[in-house]
């Protein structure tokens, strides 16, 4: 994923966990160049972050090979997402089809509910 | 904006318009960071880019001061937003109150409707 | 449309403009039945009523054949709505491809701006 | 539930459960004035029954005191919805502060994953 999206290189996310069955675990390190006025990571780092652990849950399960595009994408932001870092947990609800949906949850240490939650829609297109 | 977001400074995002009345014209260079496979600007640019716009029109509004965040925000891709550049078109549709409201057009040159549609949901914190 | 759709019927749901542009303009009358606690027209209500705006936009612009289906639909709440009438502006976005967009926007009387404001992707399916 | 909107009534929906913990699943049975062209329940009634499911997830948590107001909703229609009954699965992922969150699930009979995914934020008032 980093290869083929220099925005993950360039903000360091890491992939903790890929699943063929389609889930990934993605962790966005702090980073002071993600900050927004306040000291919290920026809407922009964490909807990007959202879509790239999606992207990671389809490359999982079609085993790296994947061109679909993102259609849509809700986000609502929940709660003070801090300095960072950030974890992403993306699991695909609906893996089949012309359209594929996905739910991520971001998560933040020491808090009991995630900080935001996102949706996306999918454009499946094999690679 | 660019001494407050680390992010829209290196993406080179520029502010071509931002009006009083809650409206902001942004650009977004062409730059091979941005790029997902297929060479067109990724996802997540393409969503930070509408969240600059909206906060660019909120501070237009407020003299330059402003502590809003976003609290939620729905992005639809069009069409093929191509390799860039592009330019996002922010209006506040509600500029009142506890929860403002806000649309972003996403726009190509050469391709009569939007590339991406986006509203963004802010909540107001005056500066 | 209200013979195709018994919920439009039901709630009293006239067309007041539909151009072959892709816009139409609905009315949703005063109706007890619709009515939510604190006597303000219900959220299944006007989230019926923009989907049946839409539904009436393509009508109008296929010519009264149409069998596109609802694929998304986002509401946000502006303002209070009241105990109507509303009415509901419709325009579709982007008309063409596979998956067609639109925007609503809910209006009440002497509000400036709209009560509600709702986008949605249709599936196409030529009638 | 039934008693406060007259629309739940009208469509027959039924409380099939309600926890304390924020949870609510609710059916709304087969019923042919809420069906669309093809003959699958139309979108403002699976929009409408999330809606409900919500409130209701709210007033199981309250006590059956709760003036809270839908602040938005998100609805993504993944598969095709059948003539009904359907069952709405809700539950509230942020259960505190000003603005809570909930997610919905709508359930057809035989079909593995759900056939509609719905988010909402609702705008907290004690009752």
């Amino acid at each position: 994923m980093r290869a083929g999206l220099p925005v993950a290189a360039a903000w360091g996310v890491q992939v903790l966990e890929a699943e063929a069955s389609g889930r990934a675990v993605l962790l966005l390190p702090r980073q002071e160049g993600l900050l927004r006025p306040g000291g919290t990571v920026c809407g922009p780092a964490i909807m990007g972050l959202a879509d790239m652990a999606v992207w990671c849950a389809l490359l999982a399960r079609t085993g790296g090979r994947d061109l679909s595009l993102t259609a849509a994408q809700n986000a609502t932001f929940l709660s003070a997402a801090g300095p960072g870092p950030l974890t992403a947990q993306a699991r695909l609800i609906k893996p089949h089809g012309r359209l594929l949906f996905a739910e991520v949850l971001i998560l933040r240490k020491d808090v009991p509910h995630p900080v935001a939650h996102i949706t996306a829609t999918w454009a499946a297109r094999p690679g």
